[in-house]
């Protein structure tokens, strides 16, 4: 908590409250007004300029946007909700009970509320979710000089004024022009003589994930989402698409832990939340890897026969484990960034295969010399030795297959992760190791 | 590989030939460029103009920039190698011979040499590395009207000109102001006026993972930055940025997985270079796995004496390991996005103990469960469920402690792979699994 901000509020010194906020950005600020105690946040915010006030605003929890709003005058409530970026206002309306967004949508003119109920309709995860209506359009039929006078008019709530969408007779994406064309061409020049007619869009439908690659592809700061008929709905900003990386790739590695991922930052997940998250694949595993203690009883005979054959069961089947963890999480990975695809499926196999046989034939060797020392006869160190050449192999091929089968059927392949596919390499390494064990020591 | 386009090429028909690139992005270019034969190439670059050009280019790999404009005739070499932004042209010069550098750099004027000189030095991963020059600055003492002239004047080449620089009398960075207040304002506005003086900038030598996390908090779409005197270097633009987040979390997904993590696309790795990203870690964790073996040899008459012990090896150290796989692979990512720090170490001991001994004492009744359906006795059974209790415990708090202590120390907690805390809850497990079993069946 800032003194210096607390005692300028206290004091109600609004030239003071400026003179410092003008030393720190939104985000700061926001993080700032989130420490202040109920009554100040609301004097601070009353003191900013709305402008300033909603960038704020933008930046807090929905909980606690809505509280805000829920204590503010009214007038106050209006200007900040109505200066408020149009996907910030929808993330705060869902956020909160369907009675509380209703009292707060009473204070958005009736179209921008119908805008914001039509964004409000998609689902999480998509492209329309992101939405903000917050962009410029121009007509195809207007100046240069028109459309500059345009973003005068309507530029300041803009979230970005980068890219101006360029609308045909029956509101209809027909094109894109940056401002920084507009400001090169000759004033009197038509938009029509100077825009990009090739502009990437994405309907509202699609995955979130889809939309920020497609972004990162093209080096876009901004794409246009349309409706089935080509109108736009709106804009999403590459600030929030960089969100959605940061979330699918944090996702990605929670699954790739054997874990369902958490929909929420660490810390917000309760004990019972969390034991929730892993018991579902734990048990799963488990009872995969149950299998193991059928395979073990099945040999148990030659487990009392040769007892120094269970000295290398966790080295024999860890080592599986781990080949197998290297090549998947490098592939699922691959498969995310679309690096790799269904496509790629024999290459792919062919180059898994061969570093697996690589691979395994040096930790043959490893093993080898790992039993001899461990004082075991030199035929139990062979069939050490034979089982991880073959162990690493099969782990290679089974991780390198698994992922790229789920892909094609569609199924997030992040579903075998490294505990998966360890748990998976346990059992079947267990059959080649006994199997190993009673043809070459003829048991 | 494109017929039309081809054909268009190989007529010489330059109409045919813009009407064509005219319908697709410059990144779709590029790639239909790359397809196309050595001639061809040079004859596409011949005929679009050399903003577009100069565009494809920068979509392409360093080499084949090369060998393109090795073959170029010089003059358009040099319009297309003027016209390419700042920092495509350093990635270019880095991965060709010094000799082929030095050659190329011949064709810029003496100042932009000198300037991308400065830029090569910095070290790869720096900020410094994904700097452009190509930004537009200007004097605090002008009005909304110069910059804006200015602008018009250089705003062809800049990566981007939503943002406008300002720099003080020493050429120190003293404000931010953007392209949209510069329109919104009155022509006569000095800048000093409506600039932004809290301008978010970073040190050359700061670590690109870190300019991200920046870049992303403040929503930015591009980041100064500065010498230690605060003079400008240049920018970053969001475009880099979100390459660098996505390549940085793919490094991270294939040292989870155990691997030391591939500086190439999948694809562009040898099988001898897999083989060597993985075979130093297998090599590790063989090691430290080797260890079971040493146990288990030091618990033989326990297990000659109790066979079905064996039976529940792999089914104990593997759900240790997959719980910790769990809680590892959370953490490490929560620590790279900066949701936990190391001043919350004893928030998340909490959590991850308490969430332990939940999943602990849930898979220590299923393991008894599966212990009685394998037929072992009543004894055996009790001693598996005690153990899988405290297995699961252990191996939250190890998952736990490890990346926060190597977080502190500096040292990437990504190396606490998924595999290697699994490697190490297998030996530490098996202590646990024989002590339980010497005092619970008084062997």
């Amino acid at each position: 908590m800032d003194l210096e901000l607390e005692k300028a509020i206290d004091e109600q010194n609004q030239e003071a409250v400026i003179e410092f906020t003008n030393r720190f950005q939104p985000y700061d600020l926001a993080k700032m007004l989130a420490e202040l105690d109920h009554a100040d946040r609301i004097t601070l915010l009353s003191m900013l300029s709305v402008q300033l006030g909603a960038e704020v605003l933008e930046y807090l929890e929905p909980e606690l946007q809505y509280r805000i709003f829920n204590r503010m005058q009214d007038s106050l409530t209006s200007a900040l909700l109505n200066e408020m970026s149009s996907d910030a206002v929808v993330d705060m309306l869902l956020a909160i009970h369907p009675h509380q967004a209703k009292k707060l949508m009473e204070f958005l003119p009736t179209d921008y509320r119908d805008k914001i109920n039509t964004l409000m309709n998609f689902p999480p995860d998509s492209a329309g979710s992101l939405v903000t209506v917050d962009y410029i359009a121009a007509r195809i039929s207007w100046t240069v000089d028109q459309a500059l006078q345009h973003v005068r008019k309507i530029g300041r709530k803009a979230e970005i004024v980068s890219y101006i969408y360029v609308i045909g007779t029956h509101g209809e994406l027909v094109g894109v022009v940056s401002l920084k064309e507009i400001i090169l061409a000759e004033p009197g020049t038509k938009l029509e003589a100077i825009i990009k007619g090739d502009v990437v869009s994405v309907p509202g439908d699609m995955h979130q994930e889809e939309v920020a690659d497609i972004l990162a592809k093209y080096d876009l700061v901004a794409i246009p989402v349309v409706a089935p008929d080509n109108r736009m709905i709106g804009i999403i900003t590459v600030d929030d698409l960089i969100d959605v990386i940061n979330e699918e790739a944090t996702e990605d590695f929670q699954k790739m832990g054997g874990s369902q991922p958490l929909s929420e930052p660490y810390f917000k997940n309760s004990i019972w939340g969390l034991f929730r998250k892993r018991i579902v694949w734990l048990l799963i595993l488990f009872v995969a890897e149950a299998y193991t203690g059928t395979v073990l009883r099945h040999y148990e005979d030659t487990l009392s026969q040769q007892i120094a054959l269970s000295f290398f069961v966790p080295l024999l089947i860890g080592t599986g484990g781990n080949t197998g963890s290297q090549t998947v999480t490098t592939l699922v990975r691959a498969l995310a960034v679309g690096e790799v695809t269904f496509h790629d499926m024999f290459r792919v196999l062919w180059k898994e295969v061969s570093t697996g046989i690589l691979l395994g034939f040096t930790m043959g060797v490893i093993a080898f010399v790992r039993a001899m020392f461990l004082g075991v006869n030199f035929e139990i160190g062979s069939v050490v030795a034979v089982t991880a050449v073959f162990i690493v192999i099969w782990a290679s091929v089974v991780a390198a297959f698994l992922p790229m089968i789920l892909h094609k059927l569609k199924i997030d392949p992040a579903v075998v992760s490294g505990p998966f596919i360890t748990t998976l390499v346990d059992g079947t390494g267990l059959i080649i190791y006994f199997t190993m064990a009673k043809i070459m020591l003829h048991l």
